[in-house]
């Protein structure tokens, strides 16, 4: 079974006859010729069978293929200038491995309720294989980050004992009798790990029973969960940088043709500069009301506040030092007014939002006490939590990174649902 | 509060005045000397605090300190051969960032309950220190082997319309108002992927609600499943075989120091070559059988089969060809016999069992339908999965690796429990 060819190596076969295996994944046959587009997963090349040159019987096979049939052709690869990949296979041998029928997903327009339907074939569209090499470069990148500066990978719970970020979007499930909810995030287990590691990450999904349907909401997302013990808020906001910069030149380095086929245009983030702007909450609150928006004091800023903000800029921006009150229990508060929060969201740019939320966490025990209580939490509940800060507690900061919302504005995608492979709605989860 | 020294770096500030931030775990206070054992996430180091050299204060204070305190201490590193690491530092002064009450966990020996309920203090241990960091070169390794190998990363749902593994072991949530199911693995998703990107992966969790209370099941663990397009039977187990070759390369290389720490004598880790040893089911049972299990043919191997036979191995061996009823619906059938699957299961030495399981799927739309109302399934909630083999079918193969079970065998660990940061057992999912 084994052809070693690829398509994505077709310059190191120029006039050397090969074998691909793939998909038609479009086709023109004419009475003399039949071109045939064709994909192997790594690649897009375009063979032609033409009818002088070959065999009747495969001139005939040739002529039977169907959209989505699989296919082994052997033949002659040839530069070809006027190819848009640059290269083309002279077929010799044409051999159907399965004949499609009637694939559902031809080249007129389709709504988004047929292709969320069809997400399993849609997978196939080129535009698709795209996102999804783009998105897999990211996690990589992710990955490679953090390693590099010393973070250890700690994967944390999807099935947990009680709510991480609030309580009116968990979901339950019966645990062999008990009660038990799964992960909105692994922060407060990082928060553990921090002091045996010192810096670490977790990277899963998270499930949050939200009932949102805007086009940033998924139910099911992934999210990378950073912490790091003895980092303060202002290393935080840096190190956050440097990860969406390195993101950045890494998707410009090695997803030129995936960017090209989504058609994203990459100057608006080719021009990403570091240091990212910074906006204080009061700041924003100002300039949004400025814009229209009528934001008031007090309140945590809405999607189309962020949108509003975020198409005035074209690079990424930090507001920081929201009010304390719209923010989790565990956020640390600032020093010169208990009323804010050291966190911080990462606004994307051109109209995209919060690509990763952060701060320092309190580490004061008996702070962290009276605010579970006062947020009527059960200090039970956070009993191994609060532990954490009984023994050897430490300043640190942490920030979680929404892998799909990421993904989207460096796709520029309309929605955040092209960024999944398997995107779950409020009313979808099929596939 | 940036201090940049780290531990394991020591060997770079010889002689050097550097500031360490971390936690006494370890301290022997005498008269004239006390001796604080520190570790800062990166590694572990000496510091002493003499009483003649230090101010009057700064001996007091290090008399305070106790287990698990965090610290920042600034003096002199120097090399000192009496110490395990090499190194030491001199101190000139020692701050208490948070001291430490009574830490529960000491030196004497606790019995699991116990460290399981404090897993998030337990973690600390420079047993569990090693064993994360083991299964952190684990992920990357696999990460790094099939990224090279050309595999695209496609994240998988958890939550799922349903079941991948059989219905008897699924957690079942309200999915706004719908039963949905959590996923047991990504692999029907991974089969429609690769008609995508041709070869792909996943990595999650995995929750199964098995009543298994052995060494080797936890209810949540983390599985990496594997697909590729136009990939047999042979050709995976090949593939399985150079995985698992390059990881144990790659801890060798890179978890030196954490094997001694976790006393695993990595001699049989060293004599592990390839080809792996292959055995049909046939010659497993009749070796069992030899062995004095009473395994009939036609049931599947139990824990206690795989340990026996495993006992004998030095090296990983797959178990091929197993009777088609006990193995999933989707795997194809042995074209020389239909009563035996094309699936294998790669069982760890030293006594541990399977560590991956995969196959050749079916690509016959015919043969899964019949297979699925053959074995009581609902041919409706495989529409989409069907659909592969409507459009374009072709050959292909998989296989999933258990984490855990490999973390297990590679730290030669007595329970899976110890190799994820969070286990969830049977009876536990706290904290």
């Amino acid at each position: 079974m084994n052809k070693d060819f690829l398509i994505k190596d077709a310059s190191e076969f120029v006039n050397k006859e090969i074998t691909v295996l793939g998909w038609v994944y479009n086709l023109r046959p004419s009475g003399s010729i039949v071109f045939l587009q064709v994909r192997d997963g790594s690649g897009f090349i375009q063979a032609t069978v033409v009818k002088n040159d070959v065999k009747k019987d495969v001139f005939k096979e040739a002529q039977k293929i169907t959209l989505e049939t699989s296919v082994e052709i052997t033949g002659l690869l040839k530069e070809e200038k006027r190819s848009p990949t640059g290269y083309e296979i002279s077929a010799k041998s044409v051999i159907i491995l399965s004949l499609a029928q009637d694939y559902p997903i031809g080249k007129k327009e389709h709504g988004p309720d047929f292709l969320l339907k069809n997400r399993h074939l849609w997978l196939r569209s080129k535009r698709q294989w795209a996102i999804l090499r783009i998105r897999n470069q990211i996690i990589q990148g992710i990955n490679e980050f953090l390693q590099t500066e010393g973070y250890t990978r700690i994967d944390t719970p999807i099935i947990t004992p009680s709510a991480c970020e609030g309580t009116t979007t968990l979901f339950e499930i019966d645990y062999f009798g008990q009660k038990a909810y799964l992960s909105q995030s692994g922060q407060l287990y990082l928060e553990a790990a921090i002091f045996s590691v010192g810096k670490c990450y977790d990277f899963s999904p998270a499930l949050r029973a939200e009932k949102s349907k805007t086009r940033r909401h998924l139910i099911e997302f992934w999210m990378m969960d950073a912490e790091a013990a003895f980092m303060d808020f202002s290393q935080m906001l840096s190190f956050e940088e440097e990860l969406i910069f390195f993101l950045i030149e890494r998707v410009l380095k090695n997803c030129r043709e995936e960017f090209k086929i989504i058609e994203r245009d990459v100057k608006p983030l080719e021009s990403i500069k570091k240091p990212f702007a910074r906006l204080t909450y009061d700041e924003t609150v100002k300039k949004l009301n400025e814009l229209g928006s009528d934001i008031v004091w007090g309140s945590d800023l809405g999607n189309d506040d962020e949108t509003m903000l975020m198409t005035h800029y074209q690079t990424p921006v930090f507001i920081t030092h929201y009010p304390a009150k719209v923010k989790a229990f565990y956020c640390k508060k600032d020093s010169g007014n208990e009323n804010l929060a050291l966190a911080a969201d990462l606004l994307a740019p051109e109209g995209y939002g919060e690509v990763i939320g952060g701060g320092q966490r309190e580490e004061d025990y008996q702070k962290l006490v009276d605010i579970i209580n006062k947020e009527g939490l059960k200090e039970k509940d956070y009993e191994w939590y609060l532990d954490l800060r009984k023994y050897g507690s430490v300043i640190h900061s942490g920030f979680g990174v929404g892998l799909e919302r990421l993904v989207a504005w460096i796709c520029k995608l309309e929605h955040v649902r092209e960024s999944i492979p398997f995107p779950r709605l409020l009313d979808r989860f099929y596939p």
